[in-house]
Parts: structure tokens; sequence; C-alpha cells
């Protein structure tokens, strides 16, 4: 083993996972992301370039992720960032949609801690990638909100049965510059005009923000908010 | 349509719910209560008396509850009790055993109210049955307080997309005289003793506190523990 | 001593504590209310009429208020409904009104159950009054929603002293028939139409909560929103 | 005005306060600090070293603040750490050292935003400490319970005042290396037990995360919790 840091970033293909494990790469650190599809995961593990390696990951089968996870090594910060977009309303509900998006967000990401779980150290830290929409739904967002709320709880029990590994989460609004949203100006400019920062979140704030949650030895088991003070008006 | 009140307890066949029923049906309220076995809803039904009527209904099977409440007529008070006892860890996870908690707490409840939320008026009234294991992690409760979390939110885009509609959800810890727990004496007793109040709390306190969120009209998207105080220590 | 439930009310001479008095005497029960002016909170409590007497009380100087409270026997249910109505914002802040505002809500609450506490029993309960100001700032509640946030921990050291004395907290959004708000259409109307349930908060919602904290025996240590749902949205 | 960052830290003699202006200092920023008494602050300022400055200030008077920083220029970082160890039950309640407590911790503080405002540029940034004593009292905390809770909610109206400028807090449980804890090996080892990283909390670590808070610059309105865990359990 080096002593190189291991990250693994679940949902690493685009977005926020993505743009941590390429601040990663860039200090050296050893990288795995995972994504949907082989080709696309390798392809974008080549893009990121540094120590990173691609790994291909279906959270929505549970089941088969320990086996798909065996060859990773040490893990020493580990990142989940992945997501199912489900537009879903309780007045044209989609169940099966629903029970998607569920189980790759809260069934697939704790499996994910149980199958990486005993190659972490006492030292070792986790961050789950939630959202704003657990406290603020917006239409379309039944599932979302439901899984982000289920994320809130689910660090404070992988935090008490995975102690000492520090485990918390990150609940980002609108961040302006993934390429879900780039495309999207009207929904973008009302994001920076609802945050009372007068600017929208950045995959670089989030960046910063996973960094901390995983390196200060002391934050454990929170939920931290990241959308400019939106939820406060 | 009587001036009765109309009342669809989901999970009504034992513990809270039935509790719940049961107070109704002895104001005279129209019921119905809901339970996995059509044999046995019918008989607790029976058991409940007043104008109290059984409906099969499996929760682990969303797609397939609007057609088991179609004879389901006004909803002035749905409660949503039903509940799936997982005992799960991190460590020794079974992703199915999680993923059924999850669909019949999350999916199944929200699809109860895509089916219902049409025979609903404008001062109906819906709760849910969550869990202080949201807040209070357990030994094994690692997808309870998942799914606990996830009615937290939930409730929030309940309230909001079927405004005017009031939903909110109550928390319980350790309800000393259900089925389940009142053979379990030593755990009981360390409820008992946990709570600040010196005394475990009881489904007469739950269902005091449902007949309150489903009353008050200006209570709304709450999520309201009753612990007698536990999670303060 | 007798068998009627002894409430005392502090701030009882107008709005949601003068409600919440009426509906006690209306019940029989012994009511003391609690105001600034020794004649008004007489007059009042002549109005309210029942077994409802009226002390004079200046919360703003808590080294006064045991001996105001002297002749005050067994309390059963003590309401904390006193407030003061600072207009202050940090741009022009006036430090001396601010003090003045934390100490009535914050150390003249406390000593009110320090004076008391000796006189409740081990089924007493308390309610303070907040605000949904504590998440929900507003131009000029800068002390306000400070004395509020002060209000949502108070009830957690006191439910943890005072066990198994239970004592909560209710923050309503704006309150539609109090004096103060009646003549301000625009303002009931903007709450009214912020809440989720389309209709404004009363003064007879929040005496039904208030209730319902006092007499639920496994509700303690709460902070509960009564807003219609504003919070969410 | 030079380019180099310009910290104040209130409350900068001893504790976390002092080690975060520490730490300003060797990165070569322009740093004053206060403290109660001018001498104590002068010569705990030379001690710090590099560009760093000491001025007397006394939170419990907030009519006098904005005289004594006067002399403050632009201020980039705000950290109030100023403290005021109330010891304080309702059972044996002084509410002259609550009010002095309230009044140090909730009005001071405002007293200072109100003062150094209008010389913070819009991407100035603040963080308050206040304590993890808000949701987790102990015995004696009556008031800094009351006061932390109060700073949970200050922040979130001085975020929306203040706006674009960014607040947030800071609750530590207890601070192991402090000079008022280190001398308590029995308390330290008990938060060292109760956290769940293992681990007690350290002055390093707030600084970390006060940096942080301060930086990102879309965390804003946020209360974080930096207590290893301890309040899950």
């Amino acid at each position: 083993m080096s002593d190189r840091t291991h990250v693994v970033v679940i949902g690493g293909t685009s977005g926020i996972g993505r743009h941590f494990a390429r601040s990663c790469a860039q200090r050296g650190d050893d990288v795995i992301i995972t994504g949907r599809s082989e080709e696309r995961t390798k392809s974008v593990a080549h893009e990121i370039g540094g120590r990173t390696r691609g790994l291909a990951l279906e959270l929505a089968e549970p089941e088969r992720i320990a086996a798909a996870l065996a060859e990773v090594g040490r893990v020493d910060q580990l990142v989940l960032a992945a997501l199912d977009r489900d537009h879903n309303t309780v007045r044209e509900y989609r169940p099966a949609d629903a029970i998607r998006l569920l189980t790759v967000k809260l069934t697939g990401y704790t499996e994910v801690l149980h199958a990486l779980a005993p190659r972490m150290t006492d030292d070792s830290a986790a961050v789950l990638i939630g959202g704003l929409a657990s406290h603020r739904p917006y239409p379309g967002s039944t599932s979302v909100t439901t899984a982000n709320g289920g994320i809130g709880a689910l660090v404070r029990t992988l935090a008490v049965e995975l102690s000492p590994i520090r485990v918390s989460a990150l609940h980002p609004s609108i961040v302006s510059d993934t390429p879900f949203w780039s495309d999207k100006p009207a929904a973008r400019e009302a994001a920076a005009a609802g945050a009372l920062t007068g600017r929208p979140v950045t995959m670089g704030d989030c960046t910063h923000a996973i960094r901390f949650l995983l390196e200060n030895r002391a934050v454990n088991g929170v939920n931290l908010n990241i959308d400019g003070g939106e939820v406060l008006i």
C-alpha cells in the first residue's frame, strides 16, 4: 500500500462527483470513479488523468454491488455522489421510478458502505451527497425530497455503526455549472437570485465542502446545506 | 355521504394503528382499516366494532395499491401506520430487506396518498407514523432510521403538493403497550428510564397526538417526536 | 387544595395568552393571569370571568419576579406567553431594546420557572410561546428571531432540569385575530396566502395546540411550529 | 488598504479565538484580537506575533462597543468567540448572571456586527461560536444552552440582513486542549469517550472548521456541530 490517499467516488463520471475526483487526481491521490457504463466510466477516468481508474457500478442492483467493488483496495475517502433524476409527483405518481431512486440513493449507498467498510481504516471518512430538496420541495421532487431526507438520517446510523469512521452529508441546492443545469439558464438564474450570497452554488464550492467534511477529524454525522442561504428565505 | 368522519388507517390491525382506529370507532366514525391478510384484517375490524371495515392491502407492492383501495369513498382523516420490522445493520446488510422496508414506508405511503388524494377534501388531513430512530439510531436500525428520515422529508413534499390538505408525521420512541414490546420488559423499562417523564410512551399517548395533528387546522408539515424527551439526553 | 386544574398564564391580558386563559376559565379551571399593569390585569381577569385572578408581573425585572408570584399556589399548567414587540435590525441596532426583549423572554421566563417549579407536581407541564421568526426572519426581527431561537433551546434544558415536569414550546407565525394583527389586513392576508392551508393561524388554533402540549403525557421538550406549513415554502 | 486578509477575532485572548488568530497571523494576515483587559489583550497579541494587534472590548456593555471598535478598518473575516462561563440552573437561578451571558453572546455579538458591517465587503464573512449545549444540555448549562440556541437563530437573521455577507455558526462540544478544559482530565476523557470518533475535539479542529465556514462562498446561514458525533448517541 502506498502513502497516497485512496479515494473512491461513486457516481464520478459527471457533475459534483467528477469535479471532486479531478481535484483529487490533481493532488496525486489514487482515485477510483464509478459509473453505470463501463466504457464511459473508463473514458472519463482517462480524461481526468493522474492515477484515476474507472469501474462500472449499477447502484440500482444492490445485490451485485459487492462483486463490482471486489477489486477496490484500501479506501481513505469515499464520496457517494451517484444520483437518479426522478421527476415524480404525488398526483401523477410512478412508484417504480420512485423505488429505483430510493434503491440507488439509500439501499445502494448503504450497500457500498457495507462492501467497502472492511477496507476503510479508523481514519477513513465518507461523504454522501443529498440535496436541499429534503427541506425545500420543488415541483416534481416527491421522491428526490424523500430520498434526501433518508440520506439525512442515513448518515446518523452510519456514523454510529461505523464508528470511528466519520460519515456526513452535503446537501446542495442547484449547482449551476453541472452539465445538467448549465443549459438551463432560467433555473440557474433563479437559484442565484434565491441565494443570499447573490451568486449560484458551483461544483468548486461543493468540492471544497466535501474535502472539509472528509478531512476535519471532529465533524461527524452532520448534514451540511450548501445553498447560499436559500433555505432561510 | 354522511356527516360522519371518514377515517382510513393503513396498518390498522395492531399496535398504534389499531388503537387509533378503535378510538375512532368508539366516537362513531366510519373507519376502514387495512392489513396484509384479508382474513385477519376483517377479523380485527369485527373486534374493533362500530362502523369498522377491513380491507386487505400489501404496501410492498405499490403498483397494486390503487386497485386495492378502489372501494374507499371520501377520506377525512388518513393515518399511515403500517410498518415492516426490518433488523438490518451496515456490517451485515441485507439489501433486499431494506428495499422492502423502504418500499412499504416511503413508496407505499406515497402511493396511498396518490390513490386517496382525489377522495380527500380541502379539510382533510393525513398523519404518517415514523419513529425516533430517525434521530436516535439503535443497533439494527439501519434501514428503519433511513426510512424514518425519509418520512420526515416526505411530509414536507406532501404538504406542499397536496395543499390545502394537511400532512404531518409522528415519531414515537418505543411504545410500551404494543404487542411487539409488551413481552420485552427489559427494553420497555429502559425506554421508560430514558424518558425524562419517567414513564413509557403508550398507544394512548400516540392516539392523542395523532388526533391533534389531524384536527388542528394550522399545524401542517411538522415532524413531532413523542418520546418523553428521550432524545434530549 | 381543590381538584380543579390550576393554570397560570404569564402574559394573559391579550392575544394568545388571554385566549388560552379564557378557554381554561370556561372549563372551570382556577386561572391566574399576569400582566404588566395591575389595574389592567385585574380588569381583564374580571372580563374573562370564572375563577380567574389577575396579578401584576414585570418580566423585564427578573429579580422581582419571585416576590410578585409569592401568592401563587399549586401550578398544574403554566403558559408563558408574555412578549415584547421589539422592532430591531442589525443595521440600526438599539442594544438596550434587544436586552430588554431577551430579558423578558429568556431570563424572565426562566425565572418564572425557577419561582414556580417548587409549586408544580410530577404531572405538571409548561408551554413557552416562541415564534416562527426563529426559522424565518423578517425585516425588524433581529432580536425577536434571536429570542425565539433561545426559547427553542430553553425548553430542552428546562425539560431536562425539571424532569419529570414536561416543558415544550409553540412557535406561531402571524396569528391573524390577535389585537396586534387584526388591524393590519395586508400582513394578515400575506400570512394566509403563505400558509399552505390557505387560511391564517388563529388564537383558537394556538389554544388547541397549547392544550395538547400541556396534556399529552409523552410529548416533552419539543418545539412545535404552528404556521399552516408556511416554513416549507 | 493592503491585499492582506483583515481578520478580527472577538474574544481572541484564549481558547478557540486565540488559536484561530494565531493561525491567521502565521499566514500573514492582518489580525486584531479583542479581550476584556487591555493589558492582557496587548500582551497576547504580542505573543501571537505577526501583524496582530490587541484591542480592549467589553461585550457586556453593548452601548460602548461601537466606540471601542472605532479604529478597526476593513474587515474581511470576523470571528465572534468571546464567552462568559455562567454556571446556572433553573433550580438555583441567578438572573443577573444569565442576563450578563445573554448580553455578551447575543446582544454583544449583534452589536459588533452592527458596528463592523459597514467595514465589511460583499466577500466578507462572519462565524459565531456557539456550543453543543444548545442541543445537549448539561448540569449548569441553563443560560449557556439558551444563549447557544439564540446563536443558532441569530445567524439566520444576520445572514438575511447582511446579505451578501455570509454568516454561520460553529457549535463545539468540549474542546479538550483549551486552557479551561486541559486541567479537567475527567471531563475531557468523558468527552472523548462520548465522541464516535474516539478522540476529543481540539482547537485545531475548530480553527479548521472556522476557516472553512469563512472561506466557502456558498455555505451560509448554517449551524455546524463539531462534536465527533456525540450528539447522535
